[in-house]
């Protein structure tokens, strides 16, 4: 258990961590408040998921309420609760303080506990192995309707990025394709037949929207060219969207038409939607969490809806061991999840945003920018010099004897 | 099982991709492309590792045509398969097109299919339990032969290298150290005395190795000084070349020996014979793969052939176990692999290279360059003026009212 | 147990040697000579280890002078030794030969198996199951007595830092982090209550010393920002401090404390303590591990001296499987081991310094170069031209016909 801890550490500190320093002037702040966030929440967790476990699970019997566990397990859990926030924090990072982002830990392990334990355990028993709606459904839109009904001066505007800081970015997409099978299979119970198959799946949709992600992003793009975004996030949905089919006994090819669906719906997300959204709603997404997070999820829910109809109506292999609690329409079951983790999401969101705005106001105006909250290198704004220098032509002032006449510098 | 899949898994993505990133301009393209080969390859491999293993097996049996395999076990020996291509790539890399590279992966999975399941484990039961012949030896060679035959418009230069980017190919170096041992034992038993007498001596040969790089790389330079290409790829070979004995009876001794033996020839392939093939045969190879997966293997298959004779002549120890299909001399077999093994991969290579001549002949001329294929961030070809700036001399021409003298600024 | 293995070296390769990457123009020297350090520790340490192992445990018995053991498990210890190495080369990082750092290495495992076998597991019995005496305790205190009394024909200067410097530092900080749970719970037998207790308490330990060094780091600070020192370092010294404790049943509020106060003293050592210590007895400590190491590890030695009087002294929970060697008076014993350590750290440390002094007459001026030992790349140096740009003002001296004018030139 040791050892799948180690894991899922990796997959969120490293991964989550390193994928958001894309952004060229807040790799610190990607990184370090990804620590913090991890370091808070791994403690407040385990209150929060004990809590509402027990109320649910015991709320007839006032004698139940017993000890929290501080154990290997308890932990684990604890850290997979924490990747909503980071999928959240995806949303807002650059536009929030760190104290904002405090405040926003805290509230949304509450709710994510509730709608993890109390909606999706309790009373729906959906079926999610991978954590498609307990996490990044709810994690996206959450933290989609933080960055909403957040209170800013001015609209934020598009963060700048760089050519090292994508190569960085790289190695958060790498260590998540890497890790994202036990991520799916971390929970179903070890060696069993449910956990082979769901590392399986995963891998299988991880390839395949890796391939859809690659051809979409360079068919679209002038020239047919790759653009980093797209291979830094989008390769990534399949494993989003397969989470909670993916202890099913499928067809191989299912789990590669779903990891199809979502690599082509993450690419165009970042393309299409995400510029639109902006420009419509003035909804503003830093990492695009819909595209990677939210839309693969809801593509996920679909394809949990449709097996499970056909599986229940009459189709082979019926996976009495997964959905072993449904006594009623498990295909409506799926479907009603996905109404309420969007709904849970949205309405948590705009009320820790409302606590965030209460608490501690926004005054900054600069955003993305890691001066603000570290005490950077010399070296850290030399890069916007040099972008000048790039450009051939410097303007410079010249201050002489002589007078400030202007003229041009051809830097050859 | 999915724990050894994730290992084989930053093997490959982290390792072979970051290890590449020492090209300053090409760092997308060498992370982003690992990525596709392997979410290609991991697919592809599954049914022609399927069709030659059945092939071979059952040819006189035509019911024995069954279903390919998918399982985490399949997909761990198709990620081996995926391996030798990333060591292709690195003799091609910066100097092919992207669908070149799908077309050299597709065909390079079904040649070394051929050369694994038909060539070492069929007929020549080749002792080579860390794939010192089917991935290093065969992928070597193949990627030569692809990089000697490919039709060119013009001579490859030597690729642009930078600072940070000499540190970014160190993580790749890192993460193959870390997990070579578990390559080498991965396909072994588990928990055996093989894989552990396979783990023991691959960590004694890489250290072995490390230290002669070391030595050698600063001893043989103008004023002793490390060489940074030696350190990122020499220090690996001896795990490279101790592959095929590793899960040997032998004495520390011999790992070590085997481990100096490849540091030393690795690291004078560095500093001597890739320069003499690049301006003799014109033989371009981008990450010295010779030199890394080349001649290490070699050594690996002549330290084997000793091996071997030995303990069949009567040495002490004769290992059954790791011998066991072995009728005839086995010094000799493992002779004649070596030759089998490079002539297929030339042939193969060849043939490879043929095929992406024709499909996408090269019309392009820069190289090395990720602006072809990716959308770089603005800062991406900054660091050239400002290598300009470096010099201490920036030549200026003023386009002031005085008229255009010519003057240089001396940047303190 | 490899599996173990490959955790360890992570740990060593990838945590130690990118934490100290911030150093901006010795990042090929930190990595680099990690990887020698290890090499050559790794097959060294076998020997060192065994020696004091077999002389206190037969020393009365002329027979029992048996082989080296070179297995997993042995090198695994080794790889246990090597990082006390690194810890005291954190110590000297740019300011010694690599030549120098080979004798170190050699003298340091010496001294560290004597320390290690022969004082605290041998004579003292000493709790310790994650290292914190035997590892950070002589490692810090060995590694500032060789800093101390090294011979240098000047004092060394605050090396440069650089903005991703710092980020690829924060690589080094998470993996640190996240394998610290499998290094404190290592070597205690797999899978027992000891190991799992040992984890958890170091997760909680680590997520405290985390969350008090954000909140030190910022409210210490003039603007309230966070320094990349701090988070870099202080996050991880809860995880020091709570290694001789860890595998006690403690109440989990315990090892919080530890961690707490651990990271508090840490971070006011980077802030306050270690400039105080270089300017009045010029004691140049270059990562800052009294701080990381040196400071936790007393602060953990002082919590093992409460707890085990506590629990002697009819506490609950005897942990009569922990001090089960012991019949004197526990408390003493870890009080005593303490005072022992520090001295064997410094004695040892001095001697060696000595060595180092007279094998290789330091004679070099710069230091935290790697143009030194390195074959650099092009734009190495580019970065500090680059600084001078970014002031806003480039001094230039004009050398036109006109004369040698002297004028600032603005660049925008």
């Amino acid at each position: 258990m040791d050892h799948c801890f180690i894991q899922f550490t990796i997959l969120r500190f490293v991964g989550f961590g390193y994928l958001m320093t894309f952004l060229k002037t807040y790799g610190l702040g990607a990184v370090g408040l990804t620590m913090l966030i991890t370091a808070i929440g791994i403690q407040w967790y385990l209150f929060c998921e004990s809590f509402f476990r027990q109320w649910y699970a015991n709320d007839n019997d006032a004698e139940a309420w017993v000890n929290v566990n501080v154990n290997i397990y308890a932990l684990t859990k604890a850290l997979f609760g924490v990747s909503s926030v980071l999928i959240s924090f995806g949303a807002v990072i650059g536009k929030v303080k760190p104290f904002q982002l405090v405040i926003m830990t805290i509230s949304s392990l509450v709710f994510h506990a509730f709608n993890a334990e109390i909606i999706l355990a309790g009373a729906m028993k959906t079926a999610d192995i991978g954590g498609t709606y307990a996490y990044h459904m709810f994690g996206a839109y959450f933290g989609l309707s933080v960055s909403y009904f957040l209170k800013r001066s001015k609209q934020p505007a598009d963060p700048p990025t760089g050519y090292i800081a994508d190569i960085f970015s790289m190695v958060g997409t790498l260590f998540l394709w890497i890790y994202w099978p036990s991520f799916v299979g971390g929970l179903a119970e070890a060696d069993s037949g449910q956990q082979d198959r769901a590392i399986v799946n995963t891998i299988l949709a991880l390839s395949a929207s890796t391939i859809c992600t690659f051809y979409l992003s360079s068919d679209r793009s002038s020239g047919h060219i790759f653009r980093p975004a797209d291979i830094q996030n989008a390769t990534l949905a399949g494993g989003v969207a397969v989470g909670c089919i993916a202890n099913l006994n499928l067809n191989p090819v299912n789990a590669i038409l779903v990891g199809c669906g979502a690599g082509f719906a993450s690419t165009l997300g970042y393309q299409v939607l995400q510029p639109f959204l902006y420009n419509k709603f003035g909804l503003h997404d830093t990492c695009g969490i819909h595209n990677l997070h939210g839309m693969p999820s809801i593509i996920g829910g679909i394809a949990s809806i449709c097996i499970s109809a056909y599986k229940q109506s009459g189709g082979r292999n019926h996976d009495s061991e997964v959905f072993r609690s449904h006594h009623g329409n498990e295909a409506w079951r799926q479907f009603v999840s996905i109404l309420l983790v969007v709904t849970c999401g949205i309405v948590s969101g705009a009320i820790t945003a409302w606590i965030m705005n209460v608490v501690e106001p926004d005054a900054e105006h600069t955003e993305f920018d890691d001066q603000l909250y570290w005490e950077t290198a010399g070296d850290f704004k030399s890069e916007e010099s040099t972008k000048n220098v790039d450009n051939g032509f410097v303007v410079v002032s010249q201050s002489s004897k002589k007078g400030g006449e202007e003229f041009q510098i051809n830097v050859q």
